[in-house]
């Protein structure tokens, strides 16, 4: 029994470099970064996060100082998935999913930290350990980068040691992202490999359309074609063109994923530890993707997935997102021979630079 | 064009006269009352209202102030169809679902309330005018109580006019289950309608068993037998047992509704116009339901909910809940002959007694 004696949460409004617009949020000018740190009576401590794309922050916040923290007080730190149940049934009745899918992860990921800094582990190891690195790919958030900015930005991607790609599409016209993927196609090669994202920006016939002009310029997989909550939709499109499907980034319950892994005949599955309940949700998912024969991928947080889908035995890609987390961390991601590379380090191998977060970023929440 | 120009939010904590029980979320000592006030150029206003069972509500205030007050100030307060959507994709990477369902509702509320003051038009005709009454039962939150202090409480709702009464059911064992049904039965008579309230404590096997032995008991309807985002598996029990079977107070989306009237078999739906997105969303799942041939009834916030419900061409009963909003508006509940009589004043028909909430239950969010 190491009972947990505080829970401190902070609220950071991170700026972007510059605007990013994707097709169903639009336009992006910083995100929210809220970090919750657990300590407990043995002296251990341990910092867990989630993100926005700059909405909901501070009802996190809310949910953590007012709903999570005095749940969590005084329970013992290590006994991590029984403090997940409890977390989900103490705020049942304002979530399965929404922000308190948020509020969850930021803790359930502060407790894990907490139980690698006791044990002395490393997340791949704790989370599976079947590798110590990964598949990455690059993710823009570009839909509204002209053409040539966009090449510029890939070729960018390539320099930097990336062998895998991904641009958003949902312009105005399929013949426009029909242009773009081809141009970034062709600049490419055949040999990297290349994703494309709609953020659900698309209606199920749209979408038929979309895959099959796409078709030609070997996709790896369509991402978000249609809402993430039409399960059905997706295997109609899967059926009607053979095109991989991915998805994932939006699902918050077991229960979501459970539908979506059971009905959308999904070739990749996407989970975010940020909002599908930290690690533990997170792992759950990844077992739930083994049992249905399909890879794990992720979403955002390049800098803890890493060692998430690397431990896995069905392991993704995880995507290296364009918001850059691991910038403010003491160990930003390391790719080799465009591979991902899992921190060695006791916990999660994510602490903050928090001094960097207060100059840029601090807000009062 | 009647820019909003103002967006005002409170938040109470409201005492119960005594400790609540129910099988899934435990002991409620009070209840969260937060309300929203909007204000247009024109010098309308309306207010507008969510609840909770005492958790997620200053997540609720924080999402209410800092996400949808920007969202919509400056926006035209009469284009409320237009305003759910749009809130709805303002805060859809943290929401559908969970908190931003419990904001949004009473943010719409609070335009409906406008838009009722605007015209001088009362909800029961602007939710669609079929009638200005309904069916209403008692529903009690009595997992705890004692058999004699059920039967005498139950008597005290016959008193008070009710001709239809829920308990709640998820004692340690079946039989005792069935030993409280069959008490309150004969208590009440073969006359008086009666339905069983799980909160989905139980799993699909054990569920059948009940609504097999609670059959004899003429129950009109065996709510959320088990977790609501089990779809099928309601279903599964009404094949079973033909017992008819209700849920939706814990339903929060559009496609969640659309899931559970497609597959679940259900001869009841409940939405809550305070968690499934305000009076909007209601009617919305009002259609659907009228569609799928089977009455809406309600969950909860019976002031609001009998001009809904009046209001139908599908009306089920509403619900009048144990949490006693009512006692804190200037017009509580009416009933006349065992029916819920919409209140005929322009606007919802809520208008809160400040005086009386200060008093009484004012908190800092
Ligand atoms: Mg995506
Ligand atoms: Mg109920």
């Amino acid at each position: 029994m190491a009972a947990i004696t505080d829970v401190a949460v902070r609220y950071f409004q991170v700026p972007l470099d510059e605007v990013l617009v994707d097709a169903k949020h639009g336009a992006h000018t910083h995100f929210e970064l809220i970090t919750c740190t657990i300590t407990d009576a043995d002296g251990q401590s341990g910092t867990g996060y989630t993100y926005t794309g700059g909405k909901g922050g501070s009802a996190i916040v809310a949910m953590l100082q007012d709903d999570i923290a005095p749940f969590l007080m005084g329970q013992d730190s290590r006994r991590i998935d029984q403090l997940y149940d409890g977390m989900q049934w103490h705020v049942h009745y304002v979530a399965r999913g929404g922000i308190a899918s948020f509020a969850i992860s930021a803790a359930d990921i502060a407790l894990w930290d907490l139980r690698g800094h006791a044990e002395g582990a490393p997340l791949w190891q704790m989370a599976g350990g079947t590798a110590a690195d990964c598949r990455a790919y690059r993710g823009g958030i570009d839909l509204n980068f002209p053409l040539p900015k966009l090449l510029e930005t890939i070729s960018g991607y390539l320099e930097q040691g990336f062998d895998a790609v991904k641009i958003k599409v949902g312009q105005p016209t399929l013949a426009e992202d029909v242009a773009r993927v081809r141009a970034v196609r062709e600049l490419i090669g055949s040999d990297v490999t290349f994703m494309v994202d709609a953020n659900y920006s698309m209606d199920v016939d749209g979408a038929i359309a979309a895959a099959r002009a796409f078709a030609p310029y070997d996709i790896t997989w369509f991402e978000e074609p249609i809402i993430p909550d039409d399960y059905m939709g997706y295997a109609c499109i899967a059926d009607a063109t053979g095109m991989p499907l991915a998805m994932g980034e939006n699902l918050h319950t077991e229960h979501e994923f459970g539908y979506a892994l059971a009905q959308s005949k999904l070739s990749y599955i996407q989970p975010d530890a940020s909002n599908c309940g930290g690690i533990t949700g997170w792992l759950r998912v990844a077992r739930m993707a083994a049992k249905a024969g399909i890879p794990v991928c992720s979403h955002g947080m390049q800098e803890l997935h890493v060692s998430l889908v690397s431990a896995q035995p069905n392991p993704g890609w995880i995507e290296v997102h364009s918001f850059p987390i691991d910038r403010y961390t003491t160990h930003p991601l390391v790719l080799r021979n465009g591979r991902a590379v899992a921190p060695d380090l006791p916990g999660t191998g994510v602490a903050f630079n928090w001094d960097m977060l207060k100059q840029c970023c601090d807000r009062a929440a």
